[in-house]
């Protein structure tokens, strides 16, 4: 929580946190300032005070609605910078950090630097300011994260906004098989009333307006993915595709809150009309080992255990998994699932080793998504729902929704 | 143009360029792989070659839509490479980019960076990557930028794209228009047919799904600002707020295709119903600066001159200026537009000194917004659309739209 941040930092021997960037679409950002119109913006929270919000004089109206202690840029001279460093951009933009880590009361030490930037420039910069000030050691982080590390407790208030889009996302897709079975078919394939193909575009588009209707977005997209397409984990499904009665559709959605907010993440396979028996078969496989992994979810357990069992159990099944043949393209090709909450992957973290974020505390916000692929076969199966540690410990689902592999479609 | 990366890469001494980070909401890179759903990815071209996306196998079915050369991450071997690392992440992430930059065939050189993405461990990789290589220079551009300049002239089928989102621009605003018209007021204020006050937040959600109806989305958000906040340039408009006669309304909309495409930058400033006499004056003032920039604009000629322009107007007016008054909130604060592409913002670059991408070359797409701000009067006005250089270097605008200041409601 963000109560731990100064803690955390302490047992990391970390003097600051360094945030760049806008306060929309930015989680590490968001995290502390709420999502509001600003587009250029530096954070920077010195162990044990409170940040203070760097930013342009034309954004002050909307950097006052964060509550933060706020700087003007223009309070630093950048005429003087640029005349300090002989008119090098580069080392100026440098100089005006260190300038702006002093002003929050920081000569020195190691600051962990974050920020959903264009990469290029923002690496110059503290490249520059890092070779100029051997005193200040900049940390990014691949490993064992200060953010990730507070973020991964949910409070109350975040854990009812994830809430409230676990109700949106399953409105939604109800929403999705009422607008499919509303349909009949020709030729084995999804047809509108004026007897033209239903495609794949056609239902994001409808996804996407439903979203935005109940105040959510979709930034990353839907993946709506059908036949050998959904035999590929992350194939999104081709916008100009029809649907085919009897082929598998994975259905994976994962909006957040408008402005980018809070996320949520769930996935359903649908076939339409009816299913085949290969996949009636393979179906029954994932949610076996889907309802296995949920009734052995435990708080304050390693996530990975939950992988190893997805491992044996499909392994049981006469699948290939990428425990077994790590470079399998068939068979259980994933991990069991991610931590969910500002990033739409987060903490708690599901690895195969004991690295830091792989248990789920009291307060994780995680999915359980078991799948099974064979693209030669063009089918794949997935089911996800996005899970929580109550902080008495119990594991609760955020929102329900049928298992249901086959829409039914009109007659 | 693209086509046009080569000769400027040698201009600047570039032997590589490396775009990391997803191909969605990544300009650098959906430049060069068009909007797929990659979420993680590198890019490298080298200087003369055709670039190669490195993708991870989950996302194959999409990579292979980019028609890129592809290479799967799974051909270099982690556990290898961890080992070369002694465990050290930050250093094996570091080998990983070495060995990916030796499978295009560069083992030395200078390599500019580019990509969207979480700035803290990507900081530590290529830090790692420049620390154990001193024959390879990462460059990061903060001025000159190479690829900036490639994408500064666009071709027939950018300018077609950001033409259509010029047309869905401004049919959105003419239908917010005639949202807002088909209301009637009480006590000053517009409301609905239950008498409920109309909000800027309504304004702005049926903004967001009319422009997913029409294939584009707002990833940055609509600036529909009233009174007090509409005279600070960059205040995006209190959604709980309602909607006053008389008031300066600055509505600013900046949408781009759906999954991170082509951007449009359109602004008008309305009152609804009727504008008093100091709000009509300040109206004509830009209005006037307005017409006489876009009739001085010339193909080649600094974008610079129009800012000079624009300032010796509004100062004859008697309108403080930044050129005049550097620090000030009152009258003209901000330059007079900016490029517009794949980023909201991008070259050509209106600098006041002698920058690179400061002309407006044929090919270049670029906004006329003058504005003035009186926040302490409670108003402010902006007028912008967005223009383009064509081959024959005519300076056109995209989409034509009224300019009228007074949106008249029902009575």
């Amino acid at each position: 929580m963000k109560s731990d941040l100064d803690s955390i930092m302490e047992a990391n021997g970390l003097d600051g946190l360094m945030i760049t960037g806008p306060a929309q679409h930015n989680p590490m950002m968001v995290y502390l300032t709420g999502t509001v119109h600003v587009t250029q913006a530096d954070l920077i929270k010195k162990k044990g005070a409170d940040p203070v919000l760097f930013h342009i004089s034309m954004e002050r109206g909307e950097a006052e609605k964060t509550g933060l202690r706020l700087i003007d840029y223009s309070q630093f001279s950048m005429r003087n910078i640029l005349k300090e460093s002989n008119g090098d951009n580069v080392k100026a933009s440098g100089i005006l950090y260190q300038k702006m880590l002093e002003s929050v009361g920081i000569k020195s030490g190691r600051i962990a630097l974050y920020g959903q930037v264009e990469i290029g420039k923002k690496f110059a910069t503290f490249t520059s300011l890092q070779n100029s000030n051997p005193d200040i050691e900049i940390v990014g982080y691949r490993e064992n994260d200060t953010m990730l590390a507070a973020m991964v407790s949910k409070d109350g208030q975040e854990i009812s906004r994830i809430r409230k889009m676990g109700d949106i996302t399953t409105k939604i897709v109800g929403k999705v098989a009422d607008y499919l079975s509303s349909h009949s078919a020709h030729n084995n394939v999804l047809i509108n009333p004026n007897g033209e193909p239903i495609t794949i575009g056609n239902v994001k588009r409808l996804i996407d307006i439903w979203l935005l209707e109940e105040g959510a977005e979709n930034p990353e997209g839907t993946i709506f993915s059908s036949g050998k397409d959904s035999g590929i984990p992350h194939s999104s499904g081709n916008p100009t595709e029809v649907l085919h009665l009897g082929q598998t559709i994975v259905f994976d959605i994962f909006p957040c809150e408008v402005g980018g907010g809070y996320y949520y993440d769930f996935t359903r396979t649908w076939c339409l009309g009816y299913a085949p028996d290969d996949v009636l078969a393979i179906y029954e496989n994932v949610n076996n080992v889907y309802q296995q992994v949920v009734s052995n979810l435990k708080s304050n357990h390693l996530y990975g255990e939950s992988q190893s069992l997805a491992c044996d159990l499909f392994e049981r099944q006469g699948h290939p998994t990428i425990r077994n043949s790590p470079n399998t393209k068939d068979g259980y090709v994933h991990t069991i699932g991610h931590g969910v909450g500002l990033h739409v992957h987060e903490w708690p973290v599901c690895g195969n080793s004991h690295v830091k974020g792989d248990s789920l505390l009291p307060g994780s916000v995680f999915t359980i998504e078991p799948g099974l692929y064979y693209p030669n076969r063009n089918l794949g199966v997935r089911i996800e729902d996005t899970y929580f540690v109550s902080p008495a410990g119990h594991i609760e689902v955020f929102a329900e929704y049928s298992m249901d592999l086959i829409i039914p479609i009109k007659k």
